[in-house]
């Protein structure tokens, strides 16, 4: 059975939009994800890195993240072809481990604990494929990486895209 | 640069010094490491199973577990040779995740949070070797197991074992 492993936030779990909303009611602005394209927020309000980087480092901050549209369906639907395991850099946000370890419980019941990693650097994966929005994870990765369009990565061509989990359906199933 | 992953429990951390203190104490015993060769303190005494894992269920519980003799200094001195990534199985108590990662940030700072793996089944880990004082996480292991002797695996016979961190110098360095 082949393996794939897959990222959390803006893979699974949307970011962007908490993000966001939290930046433009604090700070009185109205950035959309069409402003992030090609870019992160601290890419493009980079004065505001400190308190950007304070909304993610409050614990609860993971805990409440919408679900990526179409993710639950998709993954229970791999679970019975592929072995999965979600593979999160939480250790870039070490407050965030029980958030994200009760979020994934809460909305991917169907997964094993023992099918969760907490890590850092990607390169410790062992699988097949690799879902997830940040290429960087590719360069030492030494299965497939598979490129989840977010507004950051639109200008990144080096790796096979899926835009969203209709079309990773359509890679894994077809 | 070849990877070599380390478990924590029983190998760089003493977690039955203080698993049998707490039992001892609490039911007025006085077993040894003797007494858990070749088994786990829940096989030696089954009807106690719910609270010896509430002990481990405490989030403190992983916080202030002695250092093993020699992990510091031998740890340090591999990662000049290795990449060194920590690959614990957390997610089988995630009421630990705290007390792991400040213990890995106070005794082993010389280690980059990057290289932290909190996982479960570990035969998610790319590594080309695996220190790990639990034999059943090198069966589906793509790298070599490298057994660390632990009170509950002395008959185990399948492996390389070392049996303290002066062995584990000797096999990597010499």
């Amino acid at each position: 059975m082949k393996r794939i492993a897959i990222d959390m936030d803006e893979v699974m779990a949307d970011f962007v939009t908490k993000h966001l909303y939290l930046y433009n009611s604090d700070f009185n602005e109205s950035l959309t994800k069409k402003d992030l394209l090609g870019k992160k927020l601290r890419h493009l309000r980079p004065g505001r890195e400190k308190e950007l980087m304070e909304y993610i480092d409050e614990p609860d901050f993971f805990r409440d993240l919408e679900v990526m549209e179409g993710s639950q369906e998709v993954i229970r639907e791999l679970s019975e072809h592929y072995e999965i395991f979600i593979t999160t850099a939480a250790m870039e946000h070490p407050a965030s481990f029980t958030a994200k370890y009760e979020w994934l419980n809460e909305h991917f019941p169907f997964l094993s604990d023992m099918n969760i990693v907490f890590c850092g650097d990607k390169s410790i994966i062992h699988a097949d494929y690799l879902i997830d929005d940040n290429a960087r994870h590719f360069r030492r990765f030494t299965g497939q990486g598979i490129l989840f369009t977010s507004p950051h990565n639109v200008n990144e061509t080096d790796y096979v895209r899926v835009n969203n989990w209709k079309e990773v359906r359509e890679f894994f199933l077809k």
